[in-house]
Formats: structure tokens, C-alpha cells, sequence
């Protein structure tokens, strides 16, 4: 294998704050079927929404210190709070390896999606007060109205397991409500938790308002970034080979484990455990 | 001042994983209006509920080392979770100072408050998992029925705000339902947390059911203990003088000074940040 052969069988690294970056590495699963993935999931940290940017910084950079001593090709930062607080700091601690956040392929596919110029984003407390969103769209689209709206119960929901209920259909209409009545046409599910409420969002919201998923987008992105740059992996995997997928954690690698199963499309038997604090 | 006196006149070092640990030092300022206290709250790093107990241990391991660099004369764990996968830890380290933890004291008061010898616990996963509550009674009284039952959402309810409200009502009832079925005749509320829905709590569950709060029994186990140590603080506070109540948080100043003044008797201003994972 030459270096230029080697350098695109590398993984692709992928981090979030805990659990829900893995409905990033779903989309990438599902849109990049024959790359490499390598997932860290801080989960003695999470949540990150809550942090200050200072903290969310120093934290996205051991991570993506842990990441390098795993050899990859790009980073794909799937934590909408570190995509919108500590992008520069990850660039710079990644050196030249690509860097691709959720919240500009998402804020991008707003922009390309809205036909009334109206666009609600839904997220974290964090993400929400740091406008990230709405910085993202209008340096694409200046004139486009944005509304935020941060929904705190949402994640705790998902990781009870409550995302087919009554409680939960009520708790979205809730929070819904106020982005709603300011007459929406696209609404960015800013929160990589979010899109495991997806179905019940479109039940409830009906069918005119476009959903934004940016994780979908980002797979796509990454898929593009990939292409330019000539870092397609192209060796398939054989039949029988198992999925080239490593999963790392920084605590609770039972209770990760778990909820990957609930999202991926592979089998996942097992995390482990990084001491992301000596990174 | 002599020694003993100089003594008596330090403050009470009190943690907690995050905001919670407040109601415990309400109940401290009530019943101990006399005493000092240094409140720390790990806020960059809340929740401890869903950590190993090896993370929970070295972080209490890291406050503690804090709280005595403030000069204290004793220690209490506020936060359930540290109670409950680290006590040993903290007497380790607290060297010959006190400790105090909520389970002891709550457990102590439900095996007290039972007539028919069954006890319901409601706290986070971890303290569910842990059997904490459920050792600490049987250890008293080895006869008693114990059941409990973790309800993950009533923490972001509570700092969502939503206390008095219909969603939080149809949670409190589904979460409660299980253990009611149970015939208990005392609840804990086994998180920090909780107290701030205990109005809501009893008018669902009706008056028949003992409610068993940690946060006033700590307050009262504390109050036992300066008095049998000759520790309790005998000179009062001047009329103009300040509440000599210092906080100390990891994170979010902001945020944690605006739950404190909802949930405090006395005006917080502001809270000092302290680099946690230093000590």
C-alpha cells in the first residue's frame, strides 16, 4: 500500500459530549458505508450544554488529542455545543487533519430548505445562548429570520426511553408552541439527540415545516470533504469482516454500550474506557 | 479566642455534585442559623448521577481537598450520589474532620417513620443501582421492605422550572406509580433535588405516605453532632453583618447564583470559581 492507499484506509474520528453523537455516526454508517470510524463519547462529562465555553474548549482538545494517537483522516465533531464553542481550538489541535462540525452543514441545508425565510432552531441551553445557529445561517443567508429555543427535557427523555409517549407529546407541543406561532417554514433539530424524536416532531408539527436534521447533513458534508480531498476509503469490507467501528468512552461503558445498540445499525459489544483527563 | 473557640467559629464545608445540594444548606441555614458555610458545587462536572463510582471518588477526593484549604470543621455531602458510592472516600481524605452524609440520616428517619415496614426510595439511576438507601435501612432495621425507583426527569424538570405544573404532575404519577402499588407507608426523596417537588409530591400522593426528606434530616443529624463535639458556633451574628455564606462552583457562576436565590433565604450575589480539577 502506498501513503496516499494507507492514508484513506484510516477512520474517521468521530466525538460528542455522551451518547448522542451516535446518530452522527449513524448517518455516517449509512452514507459512508466503507469507512472506519473511531467514536469517543465523553461520558463522564456530559452534558457539555450546561458548560462554559472555556470548559467545552479545554475539553474538545483532549479529545481530539485521545483522537490522534488513533491514527484518522478527519474529525467530525457531532457535538452541536463543541461545533458551537470550541470549533477554532479543535482545528487548531487537530493540525492539518479536516475538521467538520454539525452546525454548519445544518444551518447550510436552512438556508438551501426555507422558502418564507423563517427558520426555528431547537437545542441545547448552551447551544441556544451562543447563537451559533443563527450566526452560521446569516453569514450564508443575512436576511433569514431565526428563532431559538432551548429544550432541556428533550435529551433526558430520549435516554429514559420515553420517545414513543403521551408525556413526551406534550412536553414537544410545549416547547414547540413559541417557535411554532412565529410561522416557521424549517425547523433544525440542533441537538444530536433530537432527531431520535423525529417521528413524533413530524406527527406533531404536520407536514409543512421542513425537519433539519444536521447529522444527516454533516454525513453528507463529510462525504463531499472526502471526495475533494481524495481521502474516499475504497477497499471494501470483505463479507465476514467485522465492522470497523471502535467506540471509546471516558466512563459507564455498560450503559453506552446499550444505548448504541438502540441507534446503530451494527452491533456494538463493547466500549472502552479513556482517561480523557490525562490527554 | 482560644483554640476551641477558634475552632467552633469555622464554617461547615458543604458539597453536592452540582445545584441540588442547595436544599441541603437551606435546612442548615434554618435549623443552624448560628453556623458558617462554604458551599461547593461541582457544576462543570454535574451530574454524578450517571458516573462510575471510581469518577465519583475521585472527584469528591478533589473537593474535599478543596473545602480544607477554606479551613472547615466539618463536612457535609449534600449530594446522594457521593453519599452514596463515596463516604468512605471522603473520611479518608477529610483526615480527622466529621463527615456527614444524607443517606444516614434519611434512611435513620424512614426506619423511624414506618409503621407498616415498608419504604419507597426515589432518586438517580446511580443511587437506585447503588442499594445505598435500601443497605442503609436494612442495616438499621434488616425486616423492612424497601423499593426503589429512579426518576431521571425530575432534575431537569425542577431547573427547567416546571414545578408546579401539569406535565410535571402526569411524571410525578408515572414514576410514582410503581411504588405506590408497593403499599409503602414512608418515601425518600433520595436526591437533592426532590425536596423542591415534595408540595407537588404530596398532594398526588396524598397524606397518608410519611415523606422523608434527607436535605432536614442532615440538618438536624449535623445539629446533634457540633453539640456532642462541643463544635456548635455560640457567637451570633451581628444585626448589618453579612450572611457568612461563601460559593464556590466549578462552572456557570451565573446560572448557580440564579437557582440559589430561588431556592435560598438569603440573597447570593455571586459565586467564586474554583479550578476543581487542580486540587
Amino acid at each position: 500500500m502506498n501513503e496516499a492507499d494507507m492514508r484513506r484506509s484510516l477512520p474517521i474520528g468521530v466525538f460528542d459530549s455522551g451518547l448522542g453523537g451516535l446518530t452522527v455516526a449513524r448517518e455516517i454508517m449509512r452514507n459512508l458505508p466503507m469507512e472506519k470510524i473511531v467514536y469517543f463519547g465523553d461520558t463522564a462529562r456530559v452534558p457539555y450544554g450546561n458548560k462554559s465555553p472555556k470548559t467545552v474548549q479545554r475539553y474538545s482538545r483532549q479529545i481530539v488529542r485521545f483522537l490522534k494517537t488513533q491514527e484518522i483522516k478527519a474529525i467530525v465533531v457531532a457535538c452541536n455545543t463543541a461545533s458551537a464553542l470550541a470549533l477554532d481550538e479543535i482545528r487548531e489541535e487537530a493540525g492539518g487533519l479536516p475538521v467538520i462540525g454539525v452546525v454548519e452543514p445544518g444551518a447550510r441545508a436552512a438556508c438551501e430548505e426555507t422558502k418564507r425565510g423563517r427558520i426555528g432552531v431547537i437545542a441545547t441551553r448552551a447551544t441556544i445562548a451562543s447563537h451559533v445557529y443563527s450566526n452560521a445561517i446569516h453569514a450564508i443567508r443575512p436576511e433569514l429570520s431565526v428563532i431559538g429555543k432551548a429544550c432541556p427535557l428533550f435529551v433526558p427523555l430520549v435516554e429514559e426511553g420515553w420517545t414513543h409517549d403521551k408525556i413526551t407529546d406534550e412536553i414537544i407541543l410545549r416547547y414547540l408552541d413559541e417557535v411554532l406561532e412565529y410561522d416557521i417554514d424549517a425547523l433544525i433539530l440542533g441537538c444530536t439527540h433530537y432527531p431520535l424524536l423525529r417521528s413524533e416532531i413530524r406527527r406533531l408539527i404536520g407536514d409543512e415545516i421542513r425537519l433539519v436534521n444536521p447529522a444527516y447533513e454533516t454525513a453528507n458534508e463529510l462525504k463531499r470533504l472526502l471526495r475533494s480531498e481524495a481521502l474516499e476509503n475504497d477497499s471494501p469490507r470483505m463479507p465476514g469482516e467485522p465492522y470497523p467501528y471502535r467506540f471509546f468512552v471516558s466512563d459507564d461503558a455498560e450503559r453506552f454500550a446499550g444505548f448504541a445498540n438502540s441507534v446503530l445499525p451494527v452491533d456494538v459489544k463493547s466500549a472502552r474506557i479513556v482517561p480523557i483527563e490525562e490527554y
